[in-house]
């Protein structure tokens, strides 16, 4: 299981783990607020659910994240709800799936349902490219429901490349106006 | 300034407290709960962001709770985007604006010129009145900008009655049908 801003919190997790995950992260922030500040969009990551035990006065004193039952992005572009997750894999072959939670992939094919616009950004940290692959394209892959991973050629063929810019650095939302 | 759910986690705070600002939350939690097991709405709290400072394995051991960059509540609703701020007062005659943050004004005000529902559900506890106000609808009254409360009967006029119900306890979607 991968919790999204684990490390950011400590120098040694940092150290450890080394980009794995903050990259793409990073990069989204970004661009989300380049969407923002320009008045594009208005998509913001959702903050990493946190289980408080111990609060003494303003400050937790004991705690844990927990698993979000949703996505880490959603927002509003062009008047549709947009709904995604972004991860980062180093395999050169396919995305593994543990990556995910499985209820995240059951919300994000509810949202397409519903008729918002869902999707998962995958990069790939070593082969350097990032694709953008909507619910709508990969819901019958998990009919099947014993999948481990979805393989790059999966993901090339009912994916999008998403090319990369100077600002923003992720520019997502160009794929998305090819659904709208 | 209300952090939402700060009353939850120390039995002093809640004995504190009392009910402030948890009824509503709790209402409109089992709402939106209700929503989603009948497939009607897919709409989520968003955790309250907290800044952690120390990590020592998977527990915080020391961080504190972060101003929310944007609003409680958004989801999906036949096809719209939905985002909302809850709040509850003991005042019989306005709504004290320090309820909510400026930033979270602003951001509802931007929803809905980008297309999407946004509104406030005010709760005035010692009248026992649930009541949903859309941006739209106070946008104007934000345009002097030094107001320190909305006035309940400036609310009344504008703003929509919600009827307490069983299941849905807070039925809010039924006033958001108004809108589409």
């Amino acid at each position: 299981m991968n919790y999204p801003n684990k490390k950011e919190h400590t120098n040694k997790t940092y150290i450890e783990y080394g980009n794995r995950g903050m990259t793409l992260e990073s990069d989204i922030n970004s661009s989300n607020k380049y969407y923002l500040d320009n008045d594009i969009a208005i998509i913001h990551k959702k903050p990493t659910p946190t289980k408080v035990i111990k609060l003494e006065g303003n400050r937790i004193k004991d705690g844990f994240y927990e698993i979000p039952s949703t996505t880490d992005y959603n927002g509003l572009y062009k008047g549709k709800y947009i709904d995604f997750e972004a991860k980062e894999t180093r395999s050169k072959t396919s995305f593994p799936l543990n990556n995910i939670h499985k209820h995240q992939i059951v919300h994000l094919i509810k949202i397409n349902e519903h008729g918002g616009i869902s999707f998962i950004i995958i990069r790939f940290t070593s082969l350097n490219k990032t694709f953008l692959i909507f619910a709508k394209d990969f819901v019958n892959y998990f009919k099947n429901n014993d999948k481990k991973s979805i393989p790059l050629s999966y993901i090339e063929e009912n994916g999008y490349l998403i090319k990369d810019g100077y600002n923003p650095i992720v520019d997502y939302l160009k794929i998305v106006d090819k659904f709208i």
